[in-house]
């Protein structure tokens, strides 16, 4: 929560915190202290317990008002940005700025500089800052911002669900369109098109846009043998078959900044009992990993539940790569339970066996185990909740069904 | 160019390059060397004069391979980063990690470690670095990967061409539907809906899907009197209406990473006189910078160039702000001529009166000057265009005309 950032400053001796980035764009960091997007970016300055300070460019301080969630809001110009480019040209002038921008504020302690910006320069400017006296300090992980971003605030959380509300009508119209897959000639046919996963694909981008999301990262949709791996997007030029496993996992992201992560794996027509066995194993796992999940419950234990139960249907599972038995695993669910959504599709809290802390109430977490079998095919079962104190609650409903 | 890697760590000094992240979208530096996209990112590392080394998670080795920039494709467990994170813990087993793949690698004297990433995270990372015994420099910009983006290989520019070629596609399906807009009972409509800004940005949407492009940035599509802000990007519930200027300014990516960047201005219908003026001084002052944009031709003088015409025209420009004549200017040529396009929507180099360096064969930058009144509009004509050693060259041709 937002609230965080003052409590974590100061339980972290921090006097200043920095934000900057040349555009909120995959900088979600930025995008959070903001409120919202600004094409140019900006710098945000906060001295540890008091308001902070946004600056844009010109050209963006109207949007940076409409954003709203910092009240003072001033303009590069406004602190004579551009004397200190005359003067000192434009590399040296922007720690100048910055330095002046601390010290205008009365800001003497640690600083951290945060924002996702390219390491070289950020390099570059830590030492440059350093040299004109200001102490500054980096991070390990989890950053102020991390541990601030991985509990939602209940607007976060609408907006999340708002997401999930408009990817779930995107699935429900695809699974529609694949009820309605004609048979003919031994091909399965889309309208007058062969059902190729790339005419899915188009249809995904259709119906992603007519919700206004994007898929930065692409959608998943993969068929048959390339959906034994987890990460393959989906060849556009197979074709989709009768009885053959299909992965699709949509993470699409608003307008807001916030993502949404939602998998469904399916069969056109009949599935054989060795695919139905992997499906009902990966239902079982994520049920009950979901009903362990609630504040509290170390991460990793949702991760060894559903592990416990992969295991009990006689899949293999990444446990022995983390208990140091093999160095990876060929079949079987191959990778975590799930991680944090936000203003990243991929970031804290992890559901792995590397994550010992106690989930906290407000997180909003992947539940997605998965069984991958080389050349059959995988399943994967991926629901987005927010962890509560009395359990979790799923945030989109869409049926999971394996043959439609 | 690639090529400039090795000759820039040269020049520089410098013996080892690092370019990381845990994804490359939003790490364009990443997404370069890498030669594609990858979900969870990688490290690459690269000591001077020799062949690069490129680190995925087992996931992704799959698709690391498939983008083929990268011959030497190792996964992190091949250097048993498991055993290191089992030892130090996930934060600490990191810099281990770097500085282990380093030595491998035989990198002695000064590295740098770039990519996007977050710097309270970066610096944090140097500083262990530094105290595990490696020189870890920062760069001022350009850095050796900005420098080495600036200029696009043939293949890089045949894909920037074919993105422009699908943005063109789209600005004319867009036209199309706007110059069949009907008038009746005091409004405009397409098909049997109000003609409003969201529903044509809803069209834009579908059509750059149907085109597999994504827009992670949004478009502008401003009419009437927000057309008058620069970056306004349109009001959703704004009706279109006959002679009002509307700013249409599109910048979608592919999947490749590499964006396009194109605006037109126009009007439904007549437009007057004084609308008239600002298109014909715009068209003016593009044509006028494109004449001249060849290798060898300082950044600057194409900015003045646009300016000198702008204001023969009567309208007031930035160049009052750049010598310091006043701070800012409410009306006429209120932004830079352009920027480089690539893997990202704005980088070097900038046509701005900062901006000294001549020109160089194959760097890809927008040409888009505008002006601007208030409360009456914008008008913004830009094209992006490839710096040969003649002139320049048009990488999609869309036409220019007031009215539609």
């Amino acid at each position: 929560m937002l609230s965080d950032i003052d409590v974590e400053m100061k339980r972290r001796g921090i006097d200043g915190l920095v934000v900057l980035g040349d555009t909120t764009l995959g900088n979600p960091d930025l995008t959070y202290v903001v409120g919202g997007s600004l094409p140019r970016g900006g710098i945000y300055l906060k001295r540890v317990g008091q308001e902070p300070l946004l600056l844009t460019s010109n050209l963006d301080i109207h949007t940076a008002r409409r954003c709203g969630r910092v009240k003072k809001i001033m303009t590069y110009s406004d602190y004579d940005y551009e004397k200190l480019m005359a003067q000192h040209g434009r590399a040296e002038a922007y720690p100048r700025f910055l330095q002046k921008l601390l010290g205008g504020l009365g800001i003497k302690g640690k600083v951290i500089v945060a924002g996702r910006n390219d390491l070289a320069w950020g390099i570059h400017l830590a030492s440059r800052l350093r040299s004109l006296g200001t102490e500054i300090e980096g991070e390990a992980a989890p950053t102020i911002l991390e541990y601030a971003r991985e509990t939602k605030s209940t607007d976060e959380i609408n907006e999340i669900r708002g997401v999930g509300r408009k990817t779930a009508h995107v699935v429900n119209s695809i699974v529609d369109i694949l009820s309605n897959v004609k048979r003919r000639r031994g091909h399965l046919w889309i309208g007058t098109k062969r059902a190729t996963v790339g005419l899915v694909k188009q249809e995904i981008g259709t119906l992603l846009a007519s919700e206004n999301l994007t898929a930065p990262e692409g959608t998943i949709f993969a068929a048959g043998g390339s959906s034994a791996d987890p990460h393959n997007r989906g060849n556009p030029s197979d074709e989709l078959a009768e009885g053959k496993l299909i992965v699709f996992d949509i993470f699409p992201q608003s307008d807001s900044g916030y993502w949404y992560d939602l998998t469904r794996s399916f069969t056109i027509g009949r599935a054989d009992k060795k695919i139905r066995h992997m499906f009902d194993s990966v239902r079982e796992a994520q049920e009950a990993s979901l009903e362990i999940l609630q504040e509290g419950l170390p991460a990793d234990e949702a991760m060894s539940r559903a592990c416990d139960v992969i295991e009990a249907n006689e899949f293999r599972t990444v446990r022995e790569v983390y208990e140091g038995k093999t160095r990876e695993i060929q079949s079987g669910f191959s990778h975590s339970l799930g991680h944090g959504v936000g203003l990243t599709i991929g970031e804290r809290p992890y559901l792995a066996f590397q994550s010992k802390d106690p989930l906290r109430s407000g997180q909003v977490v992947t539940v997605e185990p998965g069984v991958y079998v080389p050349r059959v095919g995988g399943v994967r079962i991926e629901d987005t909740v927010t962890i509560t104190k009395q359990g979790c609650r799923i945030l989109a409903d869409v049926q999971k069904m394996l043959e439609i």
